[in-house]
């Protein structure tokens, strides 16, 4: 039904129409409005970017309603009562607060800021504000991973014993964007961290990380490494190890694995095609998906739909504040790991 | 590209806009308004049903401007240059001969008209007319299909020698849609023979059946069987099987192998979802996806691009008339197999 | 267990030595006779062939006692109770008729004789003899065939529909072997007709063939083919489909499906190793076993165990005599319906 | 060739006949015994065990001509030039060292000692003594891991940046064999550490390891754990991590990956059955091989043939006394990293 329906097959029930605005037209900010696009209580009333004047062409087929440079123009706009926030990070905090103080419900991509303390002082705002806020972590959405945290949760392997997370870029980010990336823990392994955390049920308490710039060695004069293992110590006693490379040439590879006393649930990666050719030289078959919106692309739409029934329904989000908290949190002890060389704790949120 | 343009991400091509009328809204009918309110080179001006009286729920959220019960709305409206016929069967001809008349472009469902003698003349009024004319054979854009008949026409695998199609629906439909479904072969099996056409790039020349009512015996009321194996000879020597079942309890199972002089190229199922799980008990993975909705999706957008790119570019469809009237040949040659018991000749058309 | 026998770990239990001849040391001969080694119910007592003298750096370290040239040796020891035909086919019946005269056990390699009128003659003297006879169908004795045949005695996936088999060699014969292996039914199909009777439990009632000389047109001198499409229809009303190729050029390919009302149960090929390999252009893995002794290595032993456990036990061979005329009944009924281009009428065995 | 040699069809070459004593009649030293019998380099000439007198039965059965309770008989008989060292761990130094004193070459069960001094000592001893000496590592003769070894030794994958190795067995141990196996480093882990520096072809410099007694806590008693995960650092800038449980209720778990800058080259693992049943809740497929003399059979056949290879053309062999010393280092210090909680170095031999 949630398939049909994120495809767009006819949907009768009567739903509240709520407003939206959009901060930020690039890339991700054009997915959600695409994705919004059709959905029946959606109304895109307005994106906004300072790039504005170069996207007219965008946004005359966009199916937004208004474009303008300035997102105050979102914040004030009475009527939008809820806001995207897919401008870059630096910014998320202010936007952040000033949008829960307008009293709208917040959808904000990842990671919330680079600061702990204040990520810390945005999510007392929100609270305080009482509005909705969900974190783009939209690999939980993906129906395999989806589908593995249920296994999880209802003992069919057991007792978690083993996570193993295997996150694979399929090509690098170029020098400009590492150097504003926060790293490769806080930009790629974030939603490793998250979905560690996701599977298990269970909060990380140490980490340690060992990798290096294998891939290409410029990237260290920004202190970053490409290819990481990262070890999990998590409260509940099982062990983790993630794999991150930001190469892997065949294709985009993301794959999990939770492993328990009672057996093991495998989320293999999805194919391009699955076409096998059999030759003299062997059999070929297809590389995963290579392009994360590809492989995401319904994960992206189900988080946004569940988004606006949390809100429609006044229930939890399904990914919310302290999820991306405690995500950045690992992230930085991570990043302490690999610079002395020790395994690090993580601490807990209160 | 084509697969992001399929999922609407932006584009900024201008392209002419063609104004569509939909004659029938019944399930595929309102499939394709649903896969045409994306594409940017479509306005949907007008869709006709009998029924229109109990659509306006669906209408008012279809993105159609007009809803009316009388297909002729549509024919004797200028604007529309492009008539979508999703309509009943046995109304096909009549609704293509206006429509051609009317020097509207046509996509038309299959069969084109249980009468080859009928099918035919409509063949002339299209020809005649000069629109262009493209049939819902939608398997032959599926990638995994469309990929295996590049391999076989580059001669990746060689010359063909044997052509393997696996087709089973998950579960058998109503009697009542068996008793005015045309039967098996012409329901069902007609799919297939075009893709067998497809693949080979060679014409069938004799057909043979064995099969029975295995699954519910009570549809041999209707001179109809529901577990067909059919034998192809082709006019290059190749041979084919398709094997036919209306119940694979697993799902629907779309398989198929071209096997060559220098190897074989083989489509698998796509699955419902990626994820293993290894109990004591054994290895249990996922059925295949369930429904056809959800197996061609992609493919039912993609034809229906081609279509309209076919118009815009004055080039021919992917799939056009005689595709139909060699299918229906084929479809008729299996019947008489089946009720004689012996291989019958497949007539060609001039 | 069965297994580990089969692999020679030590077996404890004390069981009647059988003193074994085997005729014809061509490759099945040799093949046998080192399975037997390992077996500690079997005692090699002697191996004859024509060709004895060449075969002395052989036989001085295949474990067998004596070597001669003459078979009539081993029909006449006295002390040798068990018999191994691996001569030509056109010497079979004699050799079947004065060992079953002599008392001995016989274990023949397929096909019997191409002649049903001397088959069933040979048949009537093994019956008065009262000995064993065992023919060598060894893929019977296959795990995975094995196992899909509990499947669909055990009803586990309803009652079968659609049996279809692939077998195709990796390799086509030489034209010298063709001229005297009368031809492609007889000498490779035969398996599959076998394996249709064994995995249906139900008769073959008919048969149907399209097919050609795909591979090397030369053979047709011998008014054989190299490609073939055979339909069968079973007396308990489910159909089969039986393709065969002698050039799979990726190696020995031989998989089977059991589809029924409750599933369908699939026997994969077996792989050269379990390695894939994921480069930029694709994922590359293994092809299957390419040569049938690796593939059917362990069923090759197993037949011979079942075969001294029926002798030792008195009771019932596997795979007995009519298991053999019914497969060459069969074959002779697809030559025909070949030349005829009509579905052919098999004889049932009385 | 070699994998026909293996399963024991014939070979013609005259080789070097050895003289052959093994010390231990256990599951491994009857292993070794049982795969020799077919070799034709090899005469069994004795077997020692303590426990003599309760293998009679055995015995008679084994293919070996004598049977002591002595191993001394075996080092004294100046026949025998190569011994089989199956005894317990404990004893291997002392045989080791009266062995390699006696002039035979040796073939010796991992580990060779838990003391590393011990160890040391006893390579000394081989060394001057001139002897053959290969270390019982099996697995790297299974024909999957040894073909990534060429995938990676001819950068097929490029540089290898990740190595995965994912090693679990089917069943735990019982608690008294624990109490004396020296820890799970030393006797399950040490077969992954070697593989490790196999495959890498590169000195593991640094090992962290996380773990604990989650399938059975009773374990604790003896210091041990039984599920860890184990990073490496290596001497080349690579990454691995190894996880290892004790129970892996579906099966014995034993794959591999080896990721790099072109590819990754995966070891999936080997199945019972290449049969899959597809039914209305799912597909269900075979489990890993249970038992590692299955999955590994044809790996301990290969080990003994090169180890024979090694001697008679008096080349190196596979698997030396250095690569034993080095993987009792690492599991030292795994060992050592679980007790501190700290990542811990390893020591180089030189």
């Amino acid at each position: 039904m949630k398939y049909l329906k994120e495809r767009g097959y006819q949907i009768m029930e009567k739903e509240k129409v709520n407003v939206v605005g959009v901060i930020g037209a690039g890339r991700i900010g054009r997915l959600h409005i695409n994705n919004m696009r059709n959905m029946p209580n959606v109304r895109l009333k307005t994106v906004s970017d300072p790039q504005a004047d170069h996207m007219k062409d965008w946004f005359s087929e966009s199916g937004v309603e208004n474009l303008t440079k300035d997102y105050k123009n979102i914040i004030s706009d009475p009527e939008i009562n809820v806001v995207f926030i897919c401008a870059p990070t630096s910014l998320h905090v202010q936007i952040i607060t000033e949008a829960a103080k307008a009293g709208k419900h917040i959808f904000c991509e990842k990671p919330i800021c680079f600061s702990d303390e204040n990520t810390c002082k945005a999510h007392k705002v929100v609270k305080q504000a009482g509005v909705k806020f969900q974190l783009g972590f939209n690999r939980r959405f993906d129906r395999n991973f989806a589908k593995t945290k249920e296994l999880v949760k209802n003992k069919a392997i057991g007792d978690l014993h083993i996570l193993k997370i295997q996150s694979r870029d399929p090509e690098p980010p170029s020098l400009e964007y590492v150097s504003h990336s926060g790293g490769i823990f806080m930009d790629m392994s974030i939603h490793d961290f998250d979905m560690a955390r996701f599977i298990s049920g269970s909060e990380v308490e140490e980490v340690y990380v060992v990798g290096g710039a294998l891939i290409n060695p410029e990237i260290k004069q920004y202190e970053d490494i490409d290819t990481a293992l990262i070890t999990l110590k998590f409260e509940n006693g099982l062990v983790g190890v993630i794999d991150n490379s930001r190469q892997a040439v065949y294709g985009y590879d993301q794959q999990l694995e939770a492993f328990g006393s009672k057996g093991s649930a495998k989320v293999n990666n999805e194919k391009e095609s699955s076409v096998e050719v059999l030759l003299k030289e062997g059999v070929k078959s297809s590389n995963p998906l290579h392009f994360f919106l590809e492989r995401y692309n319904d994960a992206f739409i189900e988080e946004v739909e569940q988004f606006f029934e949390a809100i429609n329904n006044d229930e939890e989000v399904p990914c919310g504040f302290v999820d991306g908290i405690m995500a950045q949190r690992i992230a930085s002890a991570a990043k302490e790991s690999l610079l002395t060389g020790l395994p690090i704790k993580v601490e807990k949120y209160q």
